[in-house]
């Protein structure tokens, strides 16, 4: 009973952090469906009655897990952005550069985040969208900053598109990057800022790709 | 009973393709849990024990549904890719264009592969996956080749990686058109070709975005 006893000793904050660590790594692994209350809780070391008390159903611990992910990643990105001295594409470079390492640091969120939470519907589609949004938002404010710099007149529209275009590579390659053997954060990151700014500073000179 | 006559009168292959109709159009809007027999059947006008007969369970239908949506999607960029006489910026062109259109004029269809088909484990995830990989592999053969053109020295995870990102780039951006009124698809494609392009111009002439 020595188990038990410390146990309870453990705040209710550390046992709950355990259990939505093992609720994580489990939907990542596969998905909510197929991920069972049984292996949650025997991979935090408590009693299944525990994680009901604890956290409630399997749908509250699901939103739980996006809730606290989601949370994590956008101050992960938050920390690493500049203030406003710094030039958008500055801000821009830290910013890929924090997302790709807190996808690597932690891949069973981000597949979480990316994948199951996407299409288990409400509310758990609503979670991770309001999260995406906030990121596009970012990334549509640093388009628009620069554009403002280069003194270039771009509708609002197409902003939210080049956001859109940007954070959707940014998504397909930190799955990429997460699958791929040797793949360094710092690399996806040097590559896509490549990719996405120099297309945008071209945009920003009006240099646009027509068909010949 | 004219109705059941006249039913019985068109050939199977059309009744199917009903039924695949019915059914893309469910799980796009529920999702594959959520989606009915019962709705399906009713939707394309057929009794629920002949969608079982002609197409099995609730997870054969889904997966018919997701080989022909991705073989139609997949035909549509052919069809609309020039062949190797045609430079590859005016080939990535048509290619996305093709794929803007596709997705535009088939937003269920776009749903179930780009959203609904991936979590839900196998076999579905990996019939998605599979098409996605084809269009990978198209584009970075594309960014080879202009390489090749352009006498630059990049490597195979480079390429892979900057396709990667474009295809991402491409489904966030086919989503937002679809969710966003009066985008056109020709729009949709000019804004990623001219992000994409120039940005892939510039690697291609060396000019590398970095830190000041």
């Amino acid at each position: 009973m020595a188990g038990g006893a410390k146990a309870r000793r453990l705040p209710r904050v550390v046992r709950e952090r355990q259990m939505v660590d093992a609720a994580v790594r489990c939907f990542a692994r596969h998905g909510y469906q197929a991920a069972s209350m049984d292996e949650i809780a025997e991979l935090a070391g408590v009693s299944k009655p525990l994680v009901y008390l604890y956290l409630g159903s399997k749908e509250e611990l699901f939103t739980a897990c996006i809730r606290r992910e989601a949370g994590a990643l956008l101050a992960a990105v938050d920390a690493g952005v500049g203030g406003p001295e710094v030039p958008p594409d500055e801000r821009l470079w830290a910013g890929l550069l924090a997302f790709f390492t807190y996808a690597a640091e932690h891949p069973d969120s981000w597949v979480v985040l990316s994948r199951q939470a996407r299409t288990q519907g409400e509310p758990f589609a609503g979670e991770v969208a309001r999260m995406r949004d906030e990121i596009v938002g970012f990334v549509a404010g640093l388009i628009g900053e620069a554009a403002g710099e280069a003194d270039v007149v771009i509708t609002g529209r197409d902003v939210d598109a080049l956001a859109q275009a940007l954070v959707g590579s940014a998504e397909s390659l930190a799955s990429w990057a997460n699958e791929t053997p040797g793949v360094a954060a710092k690399e996806a990151a040097a590559t896509l800022m490549n990719f996405a700014w120099a297309g945008l500073g071209n945009l920003m000179k009006s240099e646009r790709w027509s068909p010949r």
